[in-house]
């Protein structure tokens, strides 16, 4: 057995790291994840599945899906030649810091944010700097230009922020893209929850890059599709990076038929929306809590009592958030998804008696 | 408009490459990708299809495909936290090649080979170094032992062979082992049709990898899953370069029914075995065809005539091999699957009046 030996082979930041986990448990009502809680509806499944059973599954899916990147082309109001479709838009990430990055190199992203990019930019041997938000989980657009523009050689903007729903102004963004030609990658995941895009800048900026993804508000968390608006050029590059026949048959598929009838997502997208201010403006209300502004599908907020308290409590009642007090400066803070109405209020509802019981018990 | 200047910010070694890429054709018979002709049986299908219509879309498949890892370890005779599924197992490939590899490390291979190799040994910045086969397209042991152990940081070899379908002797595979603590991987995606694996050697040399795919015997080209076989500690490293829920629900719905199921398809891989020899027996027969000896599922051949003609007048009757005299060594060469006896004996026919065609027209 030479484990030991063939495992110090590895490059030294990559052992160096713990590995993106995720426990899993039981519940009643899953908001841990910011996913969507409504289904793709019943009747585009069916038709899905027909599709699925006609197809030979023992067949290659095409070698990039043009049909799909011509439809999130009009969706997106961008060219079909610069559009890259991956599984789930983490593929996309990786690709690109794959191309643009590696040893001696600088990532430059907020902090906290979206575990993803750090992981991957040490996996590909870059340097990571951390521009921590500022004490109200704002960006602090003012260190993160000056940073990126010093010697960045990317920055990712995760715009709304996951964990903390906070918004970059996209006049800020393009200040940055007037200045460089270091990509911009600004990653889109909750626009559809946001309602604003720095889509429309791609035809002046040469080095921004948009991404987005189905697992939102498309209900499609569970078959992995996501795609990266660029310049055509980059995305020829880009795409060399990107595994051949990377989306299955059945997932571009379904990306298809729900780009087709999306009319039938927006209202429960507009739904979410609606369900946002009123649970944040509710969770306020209760004393100690602070529930932090947000532009996506989910809330950042804080009690006077440890997270894990929280999170262990409402996990007794059946009900599972995101305790994310392991983030650099979230030290007190969970996330919750904006659910359906009826789960936000069981949500609000516990939580408002376990804060009772947790002074009490004080 | 900034194109040019990001992407002078590339890798050179990336912007240098071209991109894998496949044409696509029209056709009736489909023999140019080495896939399974028979689809996944109906029944099963069927019951695929169900629990995807109970389950919800809208949720992240598990972070880590436990019940799938534990099926795959009783297939393959290993341990379930020895391994990884992937994307494909060129995703497995991707892993391993950007934990192990960097500017600086050298990637040895035998040319040709699967494609893929290089193309992500230079993506992640790596010298890819290639040891040719023999002259009868055999693995030139001597010279790749030789080559690796001077100063390869990893070593792959496709056993058996695409696009060649020769094995590399295990014990020959064995003495490598034995003489360093690199990686040493060896892709088995053809290994059902070939019968032997090296994976019993895993519980004996840490730095030995098994890839395997679902593509081929298992008939689900369509849907992507591959799998690495490692020590669990490897495992445990190269699982960090993977992306967290990079299998959706029904990829791993699907592979969990085919494993559950295995006999079924088995008795077609038995089929295709079958028509192996006699397909390359009767090539042979034919007058100027050299169809080389093959352990995988498809077969190696070559003509008098350019490859390009030979696979367009079989493409004009419907017929779609693959021409792969852009490979090194190869400019003589075709590859065709092995598929049903219809396929099998169509393909013999046209291959058999076009030769004699083309002899006419000289």
């Amino acid at each position: 057995m030479k484990n030991d030996s063939v495992i110090k082979r590895i490059k030294p930041e990559v052992r160096a790291i713990s590995a993106y986990t995720l426990r899993e448990y039981e519940y009643e009502i899953k908001i841990n994840q910011n996913e969507n809680p409504y289904d793709v509806p019943c009747e585009l499944k069916k038709e899905i599945l027909e599709f699925a059973m006609e197809r030979s599954w023992s067949r290659y899916p095409p070698f990039i899906p043009e049909e799909l990147k011509e439809r999130l082309a009009e969706y997106a109001g961008w060219k079909a030649d610069g559009v890259l479709v991956g599984n789930g838009s983490n593929e996309i990430i990786q690709a690109l810091l794959t191309v643009f990055l590696e040893r001696g190199k600088k990532l430059v992203i907020p902090s906290p944010t979206f575990t993803l990019y750090r992981l991957i930019g040490t996996v590909v041997g870059a340097e990571v700097i951390s521009v921590p938000l500022r004490n109200d989980y704002t960006f602090d657009c003012d260190e993160i230009e000056k940073q990126f523009l010093k010697d960045g050689d990317m920055l990712i903007i995760c715009n709304p922020n996951n964990p903390t729903g906070c918004m970059y102004p996209l006049s800020r963004i393009e200040s940055i893209l007037q200045k460089t030609d270091a990509p911009v990658v600004v990653d889109e995941a909750y626009f559809e929850f946001a309602g604003e895009t720095i889509a429309g800048l791609l035809k002046e900026y040469g080095n921004l890059v948009v991404l987005r993804t189905f697992s939102k508000a498309f209900s499609l968390a569970g078959l992995r599709v996501g795609y990266g608006l660029m310049n055509p050029d980059m995305a020829k590059e880009v795409g060399k990076a990107k595994l051949p026949y990377n989306i299955n048959f059945f997932s571009i598929a379904s990306a298809l038929k729900l780009l087709e009838n999306y009319t039938k997502l927006d209202t429960k997208v507009k739904e979410i929306i609606g369900e946002r201010k009123p649970l944040i403006d509710a969770m306020n209300k209760i004393e100690g809590v602070t529930a932090y502004p947000s532009k996506a599908n989910f809330i950042l907020f804080e009690t006077p009592f440890a997270p894990k308290k929280i999170f262990e409590r409402l996990l007794a009642e059946g009900i599972l958030i995101r305790d994310v007090s392991s983030y650099p400066m979230l030290e007190k803070a969970l996330r919750v998804s904006v659910s359906t109405q009826s789960d936000n209020r069981r949500f609000l509802n516990y939580l408002t008696r376990i804060l009772y019981e947790l002074k009490d018990e004080r």
